[in-house]
């Protein structure tokens, strides 16, 4: 079976769990579509959130991928369960998987989330939570100057830090998270940073990482990986400018080359 | 959805799988049968070996048990896929859920796993390692001395240290890997002093807290977590003798007291 894996977010934060799919899955061949012209979801309304998550589903769809997977902790949190019933593929989204690996590093039972203002006011990690264990104790704390800082390319250093240690001020004084979910997928990207602000004491979960890992988990289940010996090819598509993309898209794999040897970039074109 | 998830193995190595079951999920009920009697099952035949675990699991599937976990490696590498094929429920192993977690982790994409002879003979890690990337390097290492260790409760201080410590100097010598993988479900209990003698720069993966972990995931994908307020009630069975079994449960759950307050013991008689 050579299906591609596809990936929707709302703009380029999935790339991270894009990148986590090729470091664990390197067979694979994915296909990505960002929707940067109609960024950020989080302030908009439900049904707007759930028009568009479609309209991205429905594009990947057609390019007959084997599992679906929602990069966007905003979609997740209003279109997953819709979408699970009504497409005939796995589909995955961000938060239960961020969820069950804080479960199983938790040795305290009290675990931290942060997000955008919009993640943590759906409360959608803490339900995932309490809905494991009524006993878990949870601590959720709204990042809103993460996601530009990350876009602006400010990941480490002094500057980083100052802001990372600021906002994250309120849970550390609290001091009682032993684990501390990354509930938004640009957050990988300022992980070593949150790491050392918040010490190493505290394990922090890539929402990321930890999706990547349960897709393998499904796809293996279903008997579904790729077991032939074609090297992977990946398509990236956005919605919104080329360059810009291109651009974010290059940060992101600055590192790791390797992974993005194969990828072409496309324009998507909605049909709205 | 009230049924119980299943879980069993040749001895009472799987009793570390139902441990993390029991903090992973604490909503489910377990029913565990370990085949004390025939323990172990590293030095048998293939044919006795499928025959036994067979054995085993039709003894579960008559308590309309909503999900199977293998809890053991040997029977894992020689049955899985075979009951896979064959029963209407999830069947879960040990050996692929370490693996995944494994590359997860690994940075270096160097990779270690330790296990009994017969699982480090069976080559099904390296196997499962190598399906996932061809360009992993994995090092194995039998210990055949870690499960007597165990079961004579030495898990911790300095004869345990000198005894681990002389077991993985091979390992260790080679100074290449970055992540560990205890390939067979003693080896949890003596974790701590694994950590110790292979240093804190190797993440040293639990595959039975990573098995928990799947569960979890296949469950909540087919919606069969349980989500109702009656308390579990876990049932546990042996092949062998009572008092053995009840006395080396214990011992597991020694610090964990509050997961094992609703376990009853039973002697279990198979059709053979």
């Amino acid at each position: 079976m050579n299906q591609a894996i596809g990936v929707i977010d709302s703009g380029v934060g999935g790339l991270t769990v894009v990148h986590e799919l090729m470091r664990q899955l390197p067979k694979e061949s994915l296909i990505y579509l960002g929707d940067t012209l109609r960024c950020p979801y989080g302030p908009r309304s439900e049904g707007e959130i759930k028009t568009f998550t479609w309209e991205l589903a429905d594009f990947l769809l057609e390019k007959n991928i084997k599992l679906l997977v929602v990069a966007c902790n905003t979609a997740t949190a209003f279109t997953l369960e819709e979408l699970k019933k009504h497409l005939s593929i796995p589909v995955i989204g961000v938060i239960k998987p961020g969820a069950r690996a804080a479960v199983k590093f938790t040795k305290n039972s009290h675990i931290g989330v942060i997000g955008t203002e919009g993640t943590i006011r759906s409360n959608a990690y803490p339900r995932a939570l309490k809905s494991i264990s009524a006993y878990l104790r949870v601590n959720s704390l709204a990042c809103p100057l993460f996601v530009p800082m990350v876009e602006q390319g400010v990941l480490s250093g002094t500057e980083a830090e100052q802001m990372v240690g600021e906002t994250l001020l309120p849970m550390k004084e609290q001091n009682h998270i032993d684990t501390l979910i990354l509930g938004c997928t640009h957050y990988p990207l300022i992980k070593d940073t949150i790491q050392k602000v918040i010490g190493s004491q505290v394990t922090v979960i890539s929402s990321s990482e930890e999706t990547a890992r349960e897709v393998s988990t499904i796809l293996e289940f279903y008997g579904q990986l790729y077991n032939g010996t074609k090297s992977p090819a990946h398509r990236f598509y956005t919605t919104g400018e080329m360059g810009v993309f291109a651009k974010i898209t290059e940060g992101i794999f600055k590192e790791s080359a390797e992974y993005f040897q194969s990828v072409t970039i496309e324009r998507a074109v909605l049909p709205y």
